[in-house]
């Protein structure tokens, strides 16, 4: 049996999914000692205070000492500035992950900053996984348990780096998939990114709509309103880096849901009742269907 | 004492709606026989059963004979043939209500078949409630209780007949509110109409992406999405009476939709990382400030 303990894990960015990450590490008995990285003084302390960490580190050099396993867990706009501060102290040996929404641009970062050998021990993931709520309070050792976490190696990413990434990840309960990081951040556009846009541009078209009349648009919205909506009360910080870093996919995707709009809007002007029954019910179907291969 | 008890209500199709109304009159002690006209043998007698209604009618004359208070609770693409099958068998005594989700279409058809003795009794109505259920065993005493009732009389119609329906309603436990057709329309093309829409929309967009791709796309989607789509399982032939119905309103409200979406996309394409955050920082807040104003 090959022992994929943990020696030295070091989390940056020990927050909702850096702190669930390390809690659901330490119950599995996968780890010996966790040393955490963060600008957050409060949160450091917090996270020190709720054993979620043993140490916070003194700076980049003495945490990448003798790593095993290191977590990117910052924000995903912070990736560059992150890579850049700590690759010139990354061990050889040290496996490197992170968990950003986006893949395609942690990647290129990881290529400007990162050493060859480095590289071969960095594995991209993406948990599906996480909440509105953030910081190191929320975290928790199952969030991960039956939540997809799609990794997206390089092509030069060791077999060895991503047996141990795979092992971590296992023993959060995770359901491990594998895809390329130009498919993943494509999915992602349509699946996550594009959902939260159209969100948060309904929320902003209400607004300006009640700028313009005295009456409140929102006094009569009920639940169906609430629920499409819940994802427009995410981190504004978090959704502007998602979406500058997925720029291309998510204005493709944009582009494209704009136009099935305007089609289903020709459908209603020429009062096709027909074909908004077929568009409904196909959009009825698909969804059952996939709520039925969810459970 | 004004008594506003009802001798006899009839109600035009007694499901989730109907039957609740139904439900919440009787236990209120607001009515002494429910006669129930619907096209559903099999529902009627459901409803015969679990006691919300006294009577299956036999036939329009006899329903609308000394009947105090008729609700029209079919769905709203009905509205037109009902109105003149009951028109001619109206008492002058008789209020008239109804539940539509649109309200200058009900208005156009009680113009085009209402006698002017009926057209003072009339009382266009729509409760702010309901479900992805249906039928009448979807019904609940409840369902009223605290939640918006929109009243949208005509210039025309009585003081006394605005009166007795909003007793009923009150008995029910809503939220009563007047508003003109035109704005009741468009106010519900902005926060209910639309979402329902785009909900619907982004199903077959996914869908039809999917085709073109052979991985599913869906299978990462998260709980995030679930919520966002939950509208998109609600009922295709409801919806397309509702859009059609309300047509104007909404053709109008997707355009401009379009164009808050389409100035999103310039930001994105920009990489405007300042005017992003800004928007979605608004977004977020303006949604905080509703659900702070709701409880």
């Amino acid at each position: 049996m090959t022992d994929h303990t943990l020696n030295k894990l070091v989390i940056i960015g020990v927050g909702l999914i850096g702190g669930s990450f390390a809690l659901a590490l330490r119950k599995a008995g996968m780890v010996k000692f966790i040393v955490g990285v963060g600008r957050n003084k409060e949160n450091m302390q917090r996270a020190l205070n709720l054993g979620v960490i043993d140490k916070i580190a003194d700076d980049p050099a003495s945490a990448m000492q003798d790593a095993d396993f290191v977590m990117l867990s910052m924000p995903v706009g912070q990736t560059t500035h992150i890579m850049a501060k700590i690759a010139p102290h990354l061990e050889s040996k040290t496996i490197l992950t992170d968990v950003g929404s986006t893949k395609q641009n942690v990647i290129a970062a990881a290529r400007s900053y990162l050493l060859a050998d480095n590289l071969r021990n960095f594995v991209p993931g993406h948990p599906i996984a996480g909440a509105e709520l953030s910081g190191v309070s929320a975290a928790q050792a199952d969030l991960f348990s039956d939540k997809h976490l799609i990794l997206t190696p390089l092509a030069e990413t060791s077999a060895h780096a991503i047996n141990q990434v795979v092992k971590c990840w296992q023993s959060c309960g995770a359901q491990i998939s594998q895809m390329r990081a130009d498919e993943h951040d494509k999915v992602l556009a349509a699946t996550s990114h594009l959902p939260h846009i159209l969100a948060f541009t309904l929320m902003n078209y209400l607004r300006s709509s009640s700028e313009k009349e005295p009456d409140n648009l929102l006094r009569f919205a009920g639940s169906g309103f609430r629920d499409f909506t819940r994802i427009a009360s995410s981190s504004p910080e978090m959704w502007r880096d998602i979406c500058l870093a997925n720029r291309e996919a998510l204005l493709t995707q944009i582009d494209a849901y704009k136009n099935v709009l305007t089609s289903l809007q020709k459908d209603l002007a020429n009062g096709d009742a027909l074909a908004l029954e077929k568009t409904f019910a196909e959009a009825r179907e698909i969804r059952t269907n996939w709520l039925k291969d969810k459970t």
